[in-house]
């Protein structure tokens, strides 16, 4: 390929990005070397930062600089109202909305008998104590209309019946559709339309 | 989006590169983020090196880590045979078909008049000059089979007529198509028929 260590190092380590592939890599890190002021330095020096500072807050899963992350330390948070999300991903895409005022909770994916996922895996125990600690009242089941995150939906609803209000984002919702893939304006109409489980 | 000011700068700088919007660059960081060890230093530590050391071989316009790129450097590559590309990834290209043993001459991009890019944007005068300094008795036209690519290849056809031998990829190149999306065989097939201008 090239006649440099360092260069295809770097394509290699590119190639791994989700989204890249080989060739992708290659055309990428050409893009980097000629903007090497602009984009590859800052890009270093950005990911050195965010290696330095970035972790995965310990009461919801969220990521951030901090072991508690900003919003579930601001108690204008504190609304009673839990958002379960299945990655930090799918967070980001509420807090984009903007229409969603109280706290998550990031299962880091979701129940899979197939792959061996089971509730442990996914910070549910934690999820049981934050209703009591944090005086929930509705926990809003934020979850892919897919087949794993509906039975992961219906688990946890099992689970914590009788003890809180639970609802679940119903309209706009397409089926089989991921939430991180899904506009403002939707995830806004599917909230305010959230119907009893 | 994220509430953390280095990761959203993160993900801003990602995005920039080819073939990441917004939405996969935001994938790319979680990802990051979650194999910090595994990926996200190593990267941060390869863009660091690269920044440090790659540049443009001023001979050819290759990258690598010395003003002349080791294939200028190399006595083995002074075959007499020029191959002209348009950028560094179709003589990486070219290099991982593994059929070519000459050197290059990277044009860095086709001649456009409707962007404005003439012969001298376009490293062709060293290509007049590098006929004569590296004694070159063939020039093969290794563009792409567009009509700015074409256009390109007769340009320098013109320009170099009589002068030495010129020929250009012929069988196997798909009208239209760009070598870099090429497999190799197809570029050893390529190669090996190359035709007269
Ligand atoms: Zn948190
Ligand atoms: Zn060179």
């Amino acid at each position: 390929m090239s006649s440099n260590t360092d260069i295809d190092n770097l394509i290699e380590l590119m190639a791994k990005l989700p989204g890249l592939g080989p060739r992708s890599a290659r055309r990428a890190v050409l893009h980097l070397i000629r903007k090497r002021a602009l984009l590859l330095t800052p890009l270093a020096d950005a990911m050195q930062q965010v290696a330095a500072t970035a972790r995965e807050c310990l009461n919801c899963g969220n990521v951030g600089t901090s072991d508690i992350c900003e919003i579930c330390n601001s108690e204008d948070r504190a609304t009673g109202e839990l958002c379960v999300v299945e990655d930090v991903a799918d967070l980001w895409a509420m807090e984009r909305a903007g229409v969603f005022k109280g706290r998550y909770h990031v299962l880091g994916g979701t129940l899979s008998a197939l792959d061996g996922v089971g509730p442990e895996e996914l910070r549910i125990p934690r999820l049981r104590d934050r209703i009591e600690a944090e005086g929930i009242t509705e926990v809003i089941l934020a979850l892919s209309a897919t087949v794993d995150g509906q039975t992961t939906a219906h688990y946890i609803a099992d689970e914590l019946q009788g003890r809180v209000r639970l609802t679940s984002l119903a309209q706009g919702v397409p089926i089989g559709g991921e939430l991180d893939y899904l506009d403002d304006g939707t995830i806004t109409a599917a909230l305010r339309a959230r119907k009893e489980m």
